[in-house]
Order: C-alpha cells, then structure tokens, then sequence
C-alpha cells in the first residue's frame, strides 16, 4: 500500500457543531491512541490472572486488581458492592471419543474429539456416559423425531452459525437458545445427554463452551451437556452418516457448589453541576474459564475504567456523575447487574445513560441505542462529529445485558459496536488470549466510548 | 457477548432502488461468504508459493498458478503480458551489531539488532561497514547538522509513524520519503549508510522494508541502506543517548542484477451489449520477499479474481467487458501497472472503470475514488445500496498506484478501503503471512469489489 492514497480524514470545521466538541473529540482520540492505559491493564487481566469464571479465585483477583488500579486515578470514589453469585466448576478436564465398530460391535476403535461441558452442565456419571448418537437441527426436529428415536441416546445439535448474515452475532443470537436449553429439551424426548456443535464460524479444534439452564427440572431428569470443536462436529456427523451404531463416549467432571459473595467494582467521578444525574460506563468483570477471557470481556472493562483515566487526564470536569461499573457474573446469571440495578432503585439514583461494550476489543464501528425517538434525535444530531474516526453506525436496538435493568421511560442505554467478523473465533473458548486483541482497535473503541459519555454529560438527555 | 443485541442488518427495499440491485447485491455478499474461492487461493499463494519478489522464480509462480485458476473459470480470455522488470536479490540474511566501548575502544561488546536491506539498495562492502552514528528526523535535520555533523557516519532515521492519525496509511505516507530517498539525501552530506527505522505502529523485533532510488546518482556515491526493527531503533536510540561513540556494523549482500521478462495476468469477460467498454479489477501479483505478502496484495489479486468467479457464479452477464488484471512489479518500479496502461492506449480500449485492493484483506469499509463531479455524484447514490454490509466510506481520493496509470478525464479509478489499524504490523516483514488474513474478512472485500463493479457495468458512467 506504498505511496497509495492520501486519505482526507478531515479534522477541519463541521460547521453545526462547536469549535469545542470537535476539539474534545480530537483531543480525546489523541489521548487514546498515544497515552491509553487499556493495553497494559488487559496485559495484566489476561496473562496475569486469566479467566476469571464466576466464584472463582481468579475473579476475585480481578476484583481487587481493578479496584487498585482504579484507586491509583484519584477519583472521587472507588467502592465495591458485594454479590452473591453461583458457583460452578469444571474440574479436570472433559475427555470424549467416538467409537465405531461392525454393527455396533466394539472393536475398541476410538477418535478422541475436543469437548467441554457447558457452564452450569451436570458431571456425566464417575465412569462417563457412552450412548448411540442421533444427530438433531433444532427442538423443531426433536419433536418430529419423537421419543422412539432419543431415547437412551446422546441428542447431537449440529447445527453451524450462518456464514451469509454480516454481523456475527446475529447468527449466534438465531441458535443460542441449542445451548441454553438443548439439555432440557433433549431429556424430555429420553436423551441420556446432549453435545452441541460449537458457535463461531470457523472450523476449528476448540470447542466454545456456553451457559445452560435445567430451570426448574428435577435433579433426577437433568442430563450432562457438552460443546464439541466445529472440526469435529464434522467428523462425527460425517461418520454417523456412514454407520448410524456407532457411539460417542464423553466424561466431564464439573460441578455447582455453594454459592458464594463476589463484588461489582465501582468507581465515580462526581459532577460539578447537577451529582444527581448519572452516567455509566461499564463491563462484566468474570469471564470463562477456558481461556483468558481477554475479548469477553477483558477489552470491555479496560476501556470502560480508560473513559473515566481519560476524563481525568484531559482535565474535563464532568457536570455529571460519571460511574465506571464493572459486573461480576455476567456469564451465570447476571447476578452483579441485577444487584446494581437494585442499589440504583433503593438510593434513587437518577441513571440518565449507560453504556457498556461486550462486543470485544475490535475496530469501534458505532452505537446500538435502546431510547426514546426523541433521544434518538439528540444523538444523531451528533453523528457528524464521529465522522473523522470512521464511526458511522448510529442505530436502535435491545441494549447489552448488563445494563439492561437500568432501563426506564426517559434513559438512554448504548451498547458499542465493534467489527464482529472474528468475535466468534475467540469467545468462551481457550483462543480468547491477549495476543488476539489489536492495541489500536482497543484505544479506538475506548476514545469511541468517551466521546460519546462527554456528549451526555455535556448536554444531558431530551 | 451473549443474548446481547438483535441488530438490525436490514435487508428489507431500500424504496430508491430497484429490488434487482439490492437482491444482486444480497446475491453477491451471501456467494461470496458461502462459496468464495479467495481464501483457498490466498492459502496457495502464501503457504505454497511464498514471498514472489519481481524477477523471481517465485513471481512466475505465481504468474504460472493465476493463470492456470483463472483458465479454470472458463472465461472468455486469459492471457499473459510480458513485461521487463528489474531483478534485485537479498542476497544472504543481513547482519548487524551495536558496538560499545570506553571512549570508542571496541571492546568486543556487541548488541545484534534486526535489518534488513531496503528493496534496490546496493549492499554493503563484503566484509560489512562499521562506522559512528548519528540520529536523524528528516531531511531538514540532516540540512542542519550540516557535512561536518554527518560525514563518515551512518545516518539513522529514527521517525515514528505518528499514532494519533485514525488512518494508518496517511501516517505511512507522512514519512515515505525518508526510506526512499534517505540514503540519496544523506550522501549529499558524506554518510557512509542510513538505517531507517521501520514503519510500523508497533513495536516489534521485525524489520520491514521498502523500496529505495538513487535516481540517477554516480555508482561510486551511492550507500547502502537497511530497515531496523522498531524495538532495535528504541535500542539504538538509547545507546546513543548514553554514549554518542558507540559504533554500528551492518553487512547485506543485496545486489542488482539484469533485468528480466515476467508477465501481468489478465482474463476477461467480454461484454454483451458494450464489448468495446472496458472495466478492470486488479491487484499487484509481486510482493516483497521477507513474508509471504498475504495481505501485500496476495488479499487483492485472490479478491480480484474471484470478483470474475462470483460474476460467473451468479450467472451475471455483463453488458460491458470485465477484465482482472494481476500487475507485475508494483514494488519496484509499477512496470505491468505501466505496460498494461501502454496497451490500452495503443489498442484504444475505453476503460471506463478501475477498482484495486493495495490496502489487505481486512474488512472493507469503502471506496476512495478518484474521478469527476459528475461520477461522484452518481456513486453517492448507490451508497445506500451498501448500507446493510456496513460500507460506509464513499470519498474522493488519489487513486491506488497500478490503475493509476489509466485515469483519463471521464473515467472512474476506485480503490477500496479496508480497516487500517493492523495493515503495517505486516506489511513488508516477515509478518505478512497467511494466518493473519481472516477468511470472513477477506470475502466481505471481494463481495464489495464486485457489489460496485456490478453496478458500473449495469450503469456505466455518466
């Protein structure tokens, strides 16, 4: 790309919009992209401490590392809010195979596959579970294949992401509900245990573990689950395709223990004019246990405790509280978000905007906006200014979950939204490592997410 | 990011389009992200073949294998052009040292550092070149230290690709000059060699090169010139700081040899209704040799060719004539953009419309374009036709260096633009190889080349 295009990223004046914002936005990118705190704190969340699963010591750890390292930025308040959350543990590893032989003879030929248990999941007996296999789409076919055809057998949900939908995560919400409730489903039909083909879009080794629920089964009905690698979901469909009899042989020895108190970290700037109002900006904390949970959502809170560094480091004085708001427990239950919504509503916290980013540290590209038309107004009136960083998707939509019960008539709740093509490679699987996370792609989207908060709190809301 | 946003990506009428363009369009980027032929041909060209050098074995390679996958297409017309190029080689793997003493005694105390020899510069004498430093910004600094400064000593550019800039290209373009024409500039002032420090955003231990001229400068004057890593520039740089003394000792075996016969690789789909109107879609076939030039441009030419696949593959019958060409030579010296241009303008072929990929296989975001009011005008309207891919950039521009050579005062030369955070990570080291490009990524950029050649052949230009 040598002597190539002299690209106009135009800094010059936009004439709707103060000489100021423009300046703040610019002044805030330049912060970001060559003094940006976000790379080194994710270097530490990631390799220093790693996945940090719900309970777990290593959450802990994170919980007092960023309560540290937030202390360090002298701002007005950093505290953390205690949170009963569930516990679950993998154990030792799972170990799976599938075994073939003349008419569902054993001949003791195995092909080990690539499996972990889905959060939340059962162990499968001591010895492990080694049933025939019935490759299944979706709960639709469950019933057409009816009983006589599950029962006593292991239900294997094949079914891939869509390559043709561009946003990735859209093909992921279209079969979620597989691992969410694929077990409960299954056990209805006489499933003896379910292995569900592993969400992203390539084709891999690594099997991408999820959360599942049994609601309110009883503990006697409930069945082991399991996510196995795309490339091996492969190889299973194409030998049930050739011998129907053969079995699949999986162990996974995890586990739900006590509950346990882990911590929301929370951090405020306090505003110069109207305190009562709030502005958050925040990520959930935990992260699976697979690998070092550096996208989800390692790059989320990094960047969120970067708004407020920022804030600070470019001397601007919010006329609003600003709030950092790292949740603990976003992969189990929601339980820090849940909490925090609570506290909000018992002090009568006047929460006029929340934003978060779990769409992992990639290239910003926007916002999704869950507000009222007349809100929606407002923040495209602002559109413009984003122009110079390539920030163009300004659209409605549900908001991310973790600030999602914040929500009332009059607030704006945002979600980030980053390039989404390589999300689904990584995410709850051992690939979510620090090295897959771009430090210019993070610094933009922290300069993208403050940029944004310096609006709201500059102007308020409609 | 689980259970998080239901984005809209609608596909619903766009009511100032026909619903033939936008089901074309859906057409185009669901074929290209189902069935795409780029990845597979990117693998080929990076993993089997390698770095292809102008002038070299591998080059031909690569003309030979192009070639032959475009004569699978059943197309209407694959040739080969031949074109004289310049043959310059590596040589054996450079060598250098940092040299410490007391007082300039040579201790024996050496720093090894990681260069690597620009593309064209002569090498260094055999037993290598050892001699003082002295750090340098930019031609205006070497004025100043002035021949009494300078002389007997290698010139070591030090100037970092500036961070803040969003686009990473106009950073690269902002210090060019330095490695093209440093060790012409610093001759003037009695240097013996320059060292430039990589242009990469990162810190890294990779050196990257870059193509260098002596313009017409007497044999006897010219100097040798290398690339340093930008971890050994920060290394450099500080042993100066603490000792002005210290000497370098690099040694390369690069050289210039006769040039030779290589080819452009050109195929065409003869148009139906204006065979005698003419639209390319091109990328440069050599790269450099420390990678495998994956991105530098192996993603263009895969992208090229497959935008004539996915046409054939739609059953698309163009109305005008569809050509990919695949330049020789871009890196040093443009010869096939060149060549190409001298047999449109001997045969008198009215190329309406040139589209090139120089900028990787990341996910695209746009066109520059480089044309009339007029054209621009009928461009923008087509821009929300791409709104539901997140194609977003529509903007004047220079255009892309090997269709450059055919612009005329109708015409439209388009060059898409990818995200830009990653690209000089890669480009030109040993880092540009195939497990950087992402296979999404790289298809998402060939459905956009063809969405926009599809509708200039629909349309032609105003």
């Amino acid at each position: 790309m040598k002597r190539l295009l002299i690209i106009a990223i135009s800094l010059s004046p936009l004439i709707n919009f103060s000489q100021t914002d423009q300046d703040v936005l610019r002044d805030i990118y330049k912060q970001s992209l060559t003094n940006s705190k976000s790379y080194d704190w994710l270097n530490y969340l990631s390799n220093e401490i790693g996945g940090r699963l719900t309970g777990s010591l290593n959450a802990e750890k994170a919980v007092a590392y960023t309560k540290a390292e937030l202390e360090k930025l002298a701002l007005d308040k950093v505290w953390l809010q205690p949170v009963k959350v569930p516990k679950w543990v993998r154990g030792a590893k799972e170990h799976a195979y599938i075994e073939t032989g003349p008419n569902g003879f054993n001949t003791g030929k195995t092909t080990t596959v690539n499996i972990c248990a889905l959060g939340g999941s059962i162990a499968t007996p001591a010895l492990g579970l080694k049933a025939n296999v019935i490759e299944v789409k979706n709960f639709e076919h469950l019933k057409t294949l009816g009983r006589e055809n599950i029962a006593g057998k292991i239900v294997f949900f094949n079914t891939p992401m869509q390559a043709d939908l561009i946003d990735t995560n859209e093909a992921y919400q279209n079969i979620l509900n597989i691992s969410k409730r694929g077990a409960l489903e299954a056990s209805q039909f006489g499933a003896v245990g379910v292995i569900v083909r592993s969400m992203t879009l390539t084709l891999s080794d690594f099997p991408h573990t999820e959360s599942m629920t049994y609601e309110n089964q009883a503990i006697d009905k409930r069945i082991p689950a399991a996510a196995i690698s795309t490339n091996d979901a492969e190889v299973l469909s194409a030998m049930l395709k050739l011998d129907e009899s053969i079995k699949f042989y999986f162990k996974q020895n995890c586990k739900q223990l006590k509950e346990v108190t882990s911590h929301n970290v929370i951090a405020e700037i306090t505003g110069s004019e109207y305190p009562d109002e709030y502005l958050i900006v925040g990520a959930h904390l935990d992260s699976w246990d697979l690998g070092d949970g550096a996208h989800d959502n390692g790059a989320g809170v990094v960047q969120s405790m970067d708004v407020l560094r920022l804030i600070k480091a470019l001397g601007i004085k919010p006329k609003r509280s600003i709030r950092v708001v790292l949740f603990m427990n976003k992969e189990n239950g929601l339980d820090g978000a849940k909490k925090y919504a609570e506290g909000v509503k018992q002090n009568k916290e006047n929460h006029i905007f929340a934003l978060e980013n779990d769409a992992g540290g990639f290239s910003p590209q926007g916002f999704t906006f869950n507000c009222s038309d007349s809100n929606f107004n407002q923040i495209l009136h602002w559109k413009a200014l984003f122009k110079p960083y390539l920030i163009h998707y300004f659209e409605r939509g549900t908001s991310a979950e973790n600030v999602e019960p914040l929500k009332n008539d009059h607030n704006v709740l945002a979600s980030l939204k980053t390039n989404s093509q390589r999300y689904f490679e990584y995410q709850h699987a051992a690939l979510d490592t620090f090295n897959t996370v771009n430090k210019r792609e993070l610094e933009l989207g922290a300069a993208t997410m403050t940029a944004l908060l310096y609006l709201f709190d500059k102007y308020g809301i409609n």
